[in-house]
């Protein structure tokens, strides 16, 4: 048994996340025995650190609990001797991802962040800096869990687990949330009535609905909900409404994707219900139209996210502010925090509850290798997720998630490696990014753009530098 | 939402198992809203059943509960509407196991009930009638649930899914339940604080254990209770005693088994935790010589069953017993009809709880195909049971375990066929029967032995009996 | 043995590649035992059969054959008691091949004729066609093999085995063998010095190639040849000299599309050899580019080649023609006829060469289902073609890879039922074919232009016509 | 292309086997420009070494050639930039082999000097020698191919390509030629007029056969020829006529394996051909029996071969003999050599022959893992040996297949660590060896019997000694 108080680490801690980080430890105080919370962050986030630092302490000292929170720079001491560590830290800041959405659409190209041209380079950056922690990880806190809500949380996952050798790791996402939500908005039946099985990748997955009679409720989501976006827009209220947030009238959480509906054929013939990502592959092209519209606005989602988040620290320097603000809500990724929490809770507390996360296949999903990481119902224990079998997939799923499984893994081994050829696969495999001379001319101006945050691809950089 | 109240049908009602199937009933009687219990049997267990149900009604009755029992001899008026429909019947009764067990032993070879010459033999015997209830359900309850425990119950519920084309089966034992009760005893830890994976095949199954701290102890247990015959006495005293079942001395659950000692060494290198009934496999020879000497006293396990039985129905008879007998735990099998109870509340009531049961593998065991049936660790909601990912075994148990799957195959083929040569791949796969020409020779004497109950054999045994 | 003359039906005969077809068999007339050659067409196509079945009968008797050669437009007839028959058909003649390509490119699609939108619609009008044949062959020459040549030469072979459980059948392509072709070039080592591995599907597949001392010479073919169309001509007309082709000074066979080049560092890091029609995956822009160029121009391929085939048959009309005109090799499709002539010859003979077929995948490239159809090196005996394992793909090949194969399995299963679900799936996941409501518009546009020749869609298609 | 002379060693130069290998080589000198030739042995093979040495000396030189014969006991100097490796050394010479043979028998247990005990054995003494000469290999000829026919065949190169990591090894065994010519004297037809397609591993494989009209002929043999005991020694019989071999009356080639008769229905069942060796799975006891009856004579195998090799190298001393005599026959492992000398033939000429190798499964055998070593139909290319794809096995010898490569995973891994528990396993999941704790007293007997030769169990060893 573990007596000892548990210490957890966060890193990227000047986040605006971090508050409802916080709100979910509170929130399981009972259970968690929390002794300590390092925040760690960078030089570039200092002062980030110290107001939501400061907005930390002050919620837990008004929850009445007594827990150690510390800011710090040194990852190395808050490393050690670590129970838990998150990560939620974003290479390059906002600025970066702005980037990885603008300068793709100046091409007439989706940039999309997570699974698009401006994923990969988020991995690129990412990588090297997440396989730098597991090694901190193995020689100061070996028995520790890395809980990762860093994206591209799925790519991230893999390249800990294949490059950095670390299995207590797992990747965490706030979509499976939103869509357990959404079925219950459009089922009007409580969440927790419902059987979910969820399967593919982050951002990429899948999943049916059963009720308690053991009636599956997919193909009536599909066609009630998934089929329009107003019957869509009506599912979220209703979610909002039965979580109390009634003040709150935006669509929260999936406020990174724009409400497009689906082509109601296509999903009706799917027969599972896709994810909201999902709409940059079955729609892309009305997608494209819409982003292109917020480039020339300027309102690239990293733009007003930007915004928000500089509204959100200025809410946080309220000295008498000890609660997260509502407005958190407004800059998406809702539940996410929250979903750490619940993971680490699960986790510590073996309490076996189902969860969606990023973790080994081991033959969950028939149509992919055991030894690759996916997005799947598993069941949460002390020893960490055991994923449900989920089965095999029918074609069209099928052969769309095997073509970004094979994506990312080329992905992560450009990232760890830095070959220019193996990008050069991502890029051309990546069914978002237009094929031919234009797919080098983007990939060579993105490189140079993120050169900063590219230790791997630096000498690539540099040819590309002298050729320019 | 289903508000009828259920109905549940019990084929083979007139066994002596059925007393402890309605305690569990009663026992969840707040949780399972039953209407009506129809007990079915055939003319031969016609007093049988008419004791048992008697003493059933009186149980119901004793409980303050207002179910209608039925005991009739008609299956087809008993399955109309039924919800569950249980199975535990016995074709050719407890003199065909005597058969299925001595006629081997007489060649100096294990018969096996279930796995082995006589498990096979049982399944012929049994699948003819299994297919035939299908059959009947498809048309009388196609929304059923069928729960097997007539064993071989993996081979069974095979047989169901592939060919009686009905997916709505699970397949039960009392063996994983067992299991779990040792790794308690043997930890000292309650089993709920145990996280438990199993993986195999019915009377085939490994497992895992870890504690709450995630801290796996499956080693721990294989060298302290599997490697001698004495602590694994111990564990199940410790596991009787926490069961409150201070007055019963002797083992219960794993009467069926000697307890006869693993080599230390080949468990301990394992790493995983065998079954009990894996004694036939890795100390194959020490098993034997006991059977033999058994043979020798006419104290079959089968032989002894049958004395058990008969005594238990004499208990039965007492008008004034109406609560289930202590004795029945002498019989072997306990667990097995709780577990019924506990699957069929699990299914209605969604409640997501972890079972081990036969099912269809779906990628559980990655080096099985994903449909055949395997027993395994599962999540049991509404919609029937969800297998929890095992992965690969080692090589070792990974060789057996594929072996025994196909002979399971073939057998069920050769039931569902009556097609000798078949039924002769089975026999010269199976590792517990010594091929050659005695193959043939046992073959042959069992074909014969059993002709009454083996209609898909007629013309074979017909030739064989002109041979001889 | 076989020893009675051979009988070969050609579905199609009226085609412009009958010539090559029969010059194929009078090159083997030796090891060929032929006694009939049926012509098959349908009306529409009587005076192009009767023309070129003028000039295949002048082609036997020039070479002092004795061949019968029948021209008939009764099917049924012609497939009594046939040996092996040949489809060259092409349902609704270049007319609907000019739509399959000018359609999409109206909206700045890619038509592509064969894994495209176009040839998405070309297996929709060839699949039910190709099953009526296959259940007229079951009935009168159950022994025969079928040889298929009418493209989507893949998917054909795979809706014949899948949808018409015919298993006999071989689908043919001249692409591998110009690959081949264009590796010799590149070398300046004769063909038959090299050893070739070809695994994908048909009109994508990848190949390796080792010389004579087991070294592979895959990676300087691509640095040589494949990084740039001049080099690319360059192999080409070394090509064409070695084949003694020194009046014909432009590319044949790669006729069907523009020599534009590969990124070299794509092609490089692959490792193994695209095929040319990779090309509309690697640098679809480019492609794309290209074709609307031709399209503005009233020059898509389609629009070529039926120039090209009226002048052919101009020719073919001449009486004092005797052989095969060297015309026909601007047609394009260059040695498709003769390798089917090769293949007849080699399963006659069970002559065990390697060729490279779309036949049943049964592990070669572990990366797909046995039971898929794959293009890949195969040995040629008696009992039909017996594929060469190939192993596994690197990610990015296998991503792409799995995703056509998944395309492919779509298109053929909304082939075969008419669903416009399915349909709409084939489209979604098609990598040439933008998604969105543009999706929808373009396949809609399509089903009403090819509505004659898509039986299958028929309710599907007066449904979208009231609409509009 | 090579133009240099081509280098070959031998290692095990000393055996009997030699002089097959010297006729094989010089019957292909015109293909094999072969410059010299090196005999290895070690000291106490050294009397034998120049008695053969001496006479493959004097067959060279009756044949008119210039090649090198050098007779070494330094294992390295001979390695250096060699072009070709055959290993037939035999550790701790036929002395090891009857122990292999007669301690399991001196228990009522088959040795079976390949796949049971002894082969296990003969595993464990071979596996550190053949891997040292791997490392050798490494440094002074890497690109040599290492042809290996020293049994247990499959499993010594399955323990080079996974723990020697070295991928250019074929493993060779003569079963499958007896095979072919088996099937040619059964059907009356010219062996190269028949289709053969072999799977399994080695001494374990199962193999199909088709005539010139693509018809398959197995369940034809199976009947005619695997029925009986009689009609298969007619069939061998036609084969030694055919080939010439009039005056020697004996079995060739099987002389290890009994005939003793399959059951009939048993293999006709089955559909596809056994291997002789088979013998010891489906017809365990009767072939046990037949081995005890020799045993008790004093004339297991090993015995009788002792005997022969003894008589044969009276013969070799003979100074005027410079052929291979034809009592070699007697020895039993005709062809062996021979296939060598074809196989190396085939790999330098690039010969894309038909033969059954030793190498990775890649996909032939579905039911495999790609990664692991199997007996398989291959071309022989210059790249090495190509497998054509098999598919799956019916379940009966699928479940043999699965448990037997197992099995020799866990074998070669034992032999490879030296693990006890890991040597348990290999013993408790072989079908020849009885379970329980003669699996113990027989894995003892032998470790310590074969002490000598097995210094990767060397503490293991000294703990059973101390103990005894």
């Amino acid at each position: 048994m573990v007596h000892k108080p548990i210490k957890i680490v966060t890193i990227g801690g000047g986040s605006s996340y971090t508050p409802e980080l916080f709100e979910g430890f509170i929130k399981r105080s009972k259970e968690l025995p929390i002794g300590e919370i390092w925040l760690v962050d960078i030089e570039e986030g200092k002062e980030k650190l110290e107001i939501v630092g400061a907005l930390a302490k002050r919620m837990v000292k008004a929850a009445g609990l007594d827990w150690k929170v510390h800011l710090t720079l040194d990852r190395k001491e808050a490393l050690t001797d670590a129970d838990f560590v998150t990560t939620q830290f974003r290479v390059g800041l906002l600025d970066a991802r702005i980037k990885d959405e603008r300068i793709p659409l100046s091409h007439g190209i989706l940039g999309q962040e997570t699974n698009g041209a401006g994923g990969i380079f988020k991995a690129y950056r990412t990588v090297p800096v997440i396989l730098d922690i597991v090694e901190d990880m193995k020689k100061l806190c070996p028995d520790a869990w890395l809980v990762n809500f860093t994206n591209p949380s799925g790519m991230i996952t893999e390249a800990v687990m294949r490059y950095g050798n670390w299995d207590r790791v797992v990747g965490l996402c706030n979509v499976p949330i939103l869509c357990q939500k959404i079925a219950s908005g459009s089922l009007k039946i409580p969440e927790e009535e419902l059987f979910f099985k969820f399967a593919g990748l982050n951002h990429f997955h899948w999943h049916r609905v059963w009720d308690k009679t053991g009636e599956e409720k997919s193909s009536q989501i599909l066609r009630d909900t998934y089929s329009n976006a107003e019957s869509m827009a009506e599912a979220m209220e209703f979610v909002r409404k039965s979580a109390g947030e009634s003040g709150n009238t935006n669509d929260s959480g999936v406020k990174n994707i724009p409400n497009i509906s689906y082509l109601a054929e296509q999903v009706q013939n799917l027969g599972i219900i896709p994810c909201m990502y999902h709409r940059y592959y079955y729609i892309t092209q009305d997608m494209l139209d819409e982003e292109l519209e917020n480039f020339a606005k300027g309102e690239t989602r990293a733009e007003v996210v930007k915004k928000t988040e500089k509204e959100l620290f200025e809410l946080y320097k309220n000295p008498d502010l000890s609660i997260k603000p509502p407005q958190l809500e407004q800059r998406g990724g809702t539940f996410y925090s929250d979903a750490a929490c619940e993971l680490i809770n699960a986790i510590y507390n073996d309490k076996r509850i189902h969860m969606v996360v990023s973790t080994k296949n081991n033959g969950a999903i028939s149509d992919l290798p055991n030894d690759v990481v996916v997005e799947v119902s598993s069941i949460i224990t002390s020893q960490g997720p055991v994923p449900i079998s989920w089965g095999s997939f029918d074609p069209s799923p099928k052969g769309m998630l095997q073509l970004m499984k094979n994506m990312e893994l080329i992905t992560i081994e450009a990232a760890y490696t830095g070959d220019y050829g193996k990008a050069l696969q991502a890029f051309t495999i990546n069914p978002l990014i237009p094929h031919g001379k234009i797919t080098k001319t983007l990939m060579n101006e993105m490189l140079i753009a993120h050169k900063k945050h590219l230790p791997q691809f630096k000498e690539v950089i540099e040819e590309l530098e002298k050729i320019k």
